[in-house]
């Protein structure tokens, strides 16, 4: 205790301690249970960054290793990470009475598919890198965008987690693709369906909600919204598709926000800066608005 | 110095000497001041949400402890740390001559307030879980919130900050809510009254000003800002009210914009996206605009 | 291997192995080649800020030290660590065929330049920390806006950047001011000119494109994009002048996106909150939008 504070401090303790017991529907303290852990999180994104792309983030560990070892040790390390964290969230949805979506053998499976899976990651994200090169003008190589592009990070870390969402993993998927949103300010929900050749450029505020689907060859920008028309009616929409559709090759710039599950965008539209379109679009469309009128006074 | 660069070195030396010791109206080298550490700020945040939640972050800490000793040493460790960042503060705001707000005799008090402050400040938080939840269908539990929601992130700190900034202390809930702002892209003003059951939904780009009072069961998403109408008038507006009013149970869609001290968003309202708006709106009001004309051009 | 999975890692080692051996157009592996550093280049920021601002990011270094000797000390350290960012981007350019602009007896001179430029880099930023203390009734005093302004920090990093882009440096630059725009969700490209005094509010969202123009005394807020027309072109655009200019005494209120290489934002003109702008603006002007019109249901 601090001398002079002893009753604010027992005060404190006793009704600390009563919050813990009390509150039912959701564990706030539990000495036994352990939860996914975000710095092992970010490792195991780390680790496949490192592995898919070695050149630019794995050079202190290519020392002296053939690259078939070098993927190997990787590999191993990713898997026993991967299955850890696995442990820990279906643990969790034990604990906290989330239905129990897989089975402990499930686990194993899970994680041999993902191995299974990043040679064919490395390919689409490959394609990615070429999308983004040649949308921006102020690229200067691929490598720049593999070393500093935001959105091919948020691009990266979506496609990982969106392997564990399909696999029904909890926790996990929305622990990867929250920390890619507080690094780059782009909010892809795991549970999106985004196909090959995606350019995100600058990319802060976009969001892309889990029902969203997203074709092949399709760019957006800046502050774009891929959202929902009424999410006030909260859990009782769960699972239901409630985000657009965007088909192939469809450019959205700047600030537009696309709303409603019954939205679709069809393929090969462009929609202008700043536009709010809650209705579908038919396909080889180029929309912008009437923009409001403009108030120009002048002093002289 | 580096060979054959002595000249270069030379000049930018007396050049950069001579600006420590021109500038008048702030320090910018002192080598006997010390400052809030940005570090040890987050070190405390860190304690807080340890403290408030130990399933989610606290649980190495939990190990031979019963709760209640958990608690004690972690309220102690709080006390301290706290303490000695006020009295960084404090010492700042004489050394820059900031008008002095608190007494050195009163940064116990604060601090032993805000110890006393803290189950409450849990309590105030388990409700905004709740809010968090039920708002959004993409939530699988209230385990997934606290462990993953960046606008969760950014109600926690606010509330922190929000009780140090009451208390008149300076540089020090800033700072707090800055961190959290560069984490989620939700930039709140420790100033701002914030009710009970706040929910906040993805929140890259949400402003909400010093002077912003927010009722209860009041939902907002990415990018609306709640902010002041001619901001331009600078240090001329310091302490007056010039941030709007949004009573109990209102919902702002995203990318919506309400400025104005004067401006009252009535209980049980719901603005849709993308408004601009400036002056008050009923109680009971559910506000959308008459989307600009779009122009769209197909070709087949 | 994991026992089991034999296969599985088999197969995964040999199609990684083979996508590192076949992409030409980048580099993916490459055991030699070493690349600029993420970590290494944040740190050279950490120690340009520490020298500019010693008070706030250097207290520790300051001990037993004269200002001098402090100076000295650490201008030789960022002169040795910026040289050897500078010889791998350089190196990066000469693996990856990107066209060689400058010779390696060059790197010597930018670094010698970048120590000269750095008193009036000093001077110019303490400039900017004027304009966002008269500009923000919410700032307590100039101190809290170096502690702790997420604008400030985008402007510090983006003129460091500057510098070296302005020099012709790949691959640095960027990686600068993409750090910047993840802590601060502020995203200014380092081409673009910038003059003195720049304010920026809040700044979530902010988009400066490469070839933007910027004037003194220009103050801009959060969701501001200063972009281009039509960057679906791509790669064809590179170098052309694409992003707008805005002349002296500019202010742009929250998330008015103006387009356009063309576009003039004459001077001493203020362009209200929320407008779509893709031509010039005379000088002197005060430009808002005739709001759409709003539909407002009111239940009693």
């Amino acid at each position: 205790m601090v001398t002079g504070k002893e009753t604010t401090f027992k005060n404190a303790v006793d009704r600390i301690a009563c919050n813990y017991a009390c509150q039912k529907d959701m564990p706030i303290y539990c000495g036994e249970m352990k939860l996914p852990d975000r710095n092992e999180i970010v490792e195991i994104l780390n680790e496949v960054e490192k592995i898919l792309f070695p050149a630019y983030f794995g050079v202190n560990s290519l020392k002296g290793m053939t690259a078939e070892e070098f993927i190997e040790k990787t590999l191993i390390s990713i898997y026993y990470q991967l299955k850890t964290q696995l442990e820990l969230a279906f643990s969790l949805c034990k604990c906290t009475g989330v239905k129990n979506v897989f089975e402990p053998e499930e686990l194993d499976k899970i994680c041999d598919e993902f191995i299974n899976e990043l040679p064919s990651l490395q390919e689409m994200l490959l394609k990615d890198v070429t999308a983004n090169f040649e949308g921006d003008p102020a690229a200067s190589s691929k490598s720049e965008i593999v070393l500093s592009y935001p959105g091919f990070y948020a691009i990266f870390v979506y496609r990982i987690a969106h392997e564990l969402y399909k696999r029904k993993v909890l926790f996990v998927p929305r622990m990867m693709t929250e920390y890619a949103h507080g690094k780059t300010g782009i909010d892809i929900n795991p549970g999106a369906e985004i196909g090959e050749y995606f350019f995100i450029d600058h990319g802060t505020g976009i969001v892309i909600g889990e029902t969203t689907n997203i074709g092949n060859n399709v760019k957006i920008y800046q502050g774009v919204t891929l959202g929902a028309l009424s999410p006030r009616k909260g859990q009782s929409l769960s699972g239901v598709k409630r985000h657009p559709t965007v088909e192939d090759n469809v450019t959205i710039y700047s600030n537009t926000s696309v709303l409603g599950g019954d939205t679709v965008i069809g393929e090969n539209s462009v929609l202008g800066g700043n536009l709010f379109i809650t209705s579908s679009v038919e396909k080889n469309s180029y929309v912008s608005m009437k923009a409001p009128e403009l108030i120009i006074r002048t002093d002289e």
